[in-house]
């Protein structure tokens, strides 16, 4: 167990939206130019309002975002440049895609208990609608912008924290989602509108549902087993908001209706934010709340899966 | 202390190179069309072989690339396509830029302390040679392509392991070094000839040089009296080879020339891969051995700066 609890958390989702049939849509408008930085910064004040914190409270600040604001430097660089210039506060980019913002949180709790940070401000920020392709109706009607941040700090209670923390990665599915260019791989530099689509979200949906339908069970086989609990043991699971697919895992995996957080509908896949947008939500709406045993989980472009079970 | 070891290492740099003055660089030739990826396994290669490890035997895969591959997956996960495919080996990347090593090694250091990972395998591979200005003389002379793998696993030997480590961000230098395009702020798909320098590097090698001649004496101060060493203590500082002007810098912190490595002139910034591979280097010569006590250190673009005490 590594004692950590939340400090305080916040939200940012645009006001503006578009629906596709029932399915809701947080997008930013090309007008308001609202870019990646801005949302993670609205959602950076809230937590720390929340925590009634000011930034030099914070030790450490580590950006989730799996699509970064600029190659160089790290995004987490940039943020800290809009609240905490002045301050020695270190900033790093963890990246899993979208699941970094768990993996973040499950590293970042190995720091906070031995002492390394006592509070660290774990933020995800992502303005997916930029890069979506009309063309692929599945990913275009599902991604959504959006940022979400939580301070953990240590716990003195120590029956609060990280109980087990997991992630497998399996890289057969390395190519099933994916932006081709952008990196040094298809720079932008070579960039021309007839191969528009190598720089756009490629997702193929069955291949990810597929891979992690075969993948998973084992992956929480070894979860339940590794942290001697079972989904008895557990009061809710907060998963990423991956697709509408997600009923369809759930019940793979064995997990109740009532015990699991699905708001895809709702807010569609925010990419690294969905995970702890889902948590703050599920906060807000009394879902989940202080005592109760949480599992944060999600599959990310990789393939990557990632779980930490929580104590609130 | 945290007790970690190396078990093995491994170094890539392309056959090509050019000559500025007495200045070599070694950068990918466009013809051989070798990728960042491919660099990052050879230098994996190398380091199991040199480890006498399998692939199987790694419990954690880092990348710390400046520069992602592909906007999504993660750079870790295309590493682990080529070199653990079909394996459960979870990978991530860890980015504060030209530091990202460092910060990596900081922060595994913690989880194989805890027992989390036994082994971690973090690898560094840069193809900086495509994203130069020609029209920025001072960079575009200074940078290098290349890879460095290595493997650290816990020590019984309590003597050995990281002794103290520290980073601190300044962000008044955020836009001193940076490549802004190719992320959700300027996108690849705005690319247009005339704007080509905001998706090339671009670094104010003086604007640097200043903030970080001003924030390093205090960031060494800082390291020293939570460490409890001075210079005296220390056998040998791997620093990141910013530039030419790293003589200034050791100068101005104290460090004889002695007890520092520059190896600029030979094989100039290889941005993340430079503090790694200039470590790698003074092992092969026997300038660092078995009981020294060293600093792996350097500024990025952030501007961060990290420091690592490890004793070998």
């Amino acid at each position: 167990m590594r004692n950590i609890k939340i400090a305080g958390y916040g939200t940012y989702i645009p006001e503006n939206f578009v629906k596709f049939g029932n399915q809701i849509r947080h997008r930013v408008v090309k007008e308001d130019n609202i870019t990646q930085i801005d949302m993670a910064v609205e959602a950076i004040n809230k937590a720390l309002e929340d925590a009634k914190l000011e930034i030099e409270d914070i030790d450490c600040i580590v950006s989730t975002s799996a699509v970064c604001a600029q190659l160089i430097p790290c995004t987490a660089a940039l943020i800290h440049e809009k609240i905490a210039k002045g301050t020695n506060i270190p900033a790093m980019d963890i990246n899993t895609t979208c699941t970094s913002f768990i993996s973040a949180l499950d590293i970042m709790s190995y720091l906070i208990e031995a002492g390394r940070y006592k509070r660290v401000l774990i933020v995800a920020s992502e303005k997916a609608s930029i890069g979506l392709n009309k063309n692929q109706k599945e990913s275009y009607e599902l991604f959504a912008d959006g940022a979400c941040a939580i301070i953990f700090e240590k716990s003195n209670d120590k029956k609060k924290g990280v109980i087990y923390s997991l992630q497998q990665t399996w890289s057969e599915g390395a190519h099933s989602t994916e932006i081709r260019g952008g990196g040094t791989l298809k720079p932008s530099m070579i960039f021309d509108q007839e191969h528009v689509s190598d720089y756009l979200f490629d997702m193929k949906g069955k291949e990810v549902l597929l891979l992690a339908a075969r993948k998973l069970p084992k992956f929480f086989k070894t979860l339940f087993k590794e942290s001697g609990l079972g989904i008895s043991d557990i009061d809710m699971v907060i998963p990423h908001q991956a697709s509408r697919a997600l009923e369809l895992i759930m019940k793979k995996l064995g997990i109740p209706k009532e015990k699991y957080i699905d708001i895809v509908q709702d807010y569609g896949n925010m990419v690294s934010v969905s995970v702890p947008f889902t948590f703050c939500k599920a906060l807000e709406a009394g879902k989940v709340k202080e005592g109760d045993t949480i599992i944060l989980t999600g599959t990310a472009a990789g393939l990557t899966a990632n779980a930490v079970i929580l104590k609130i």
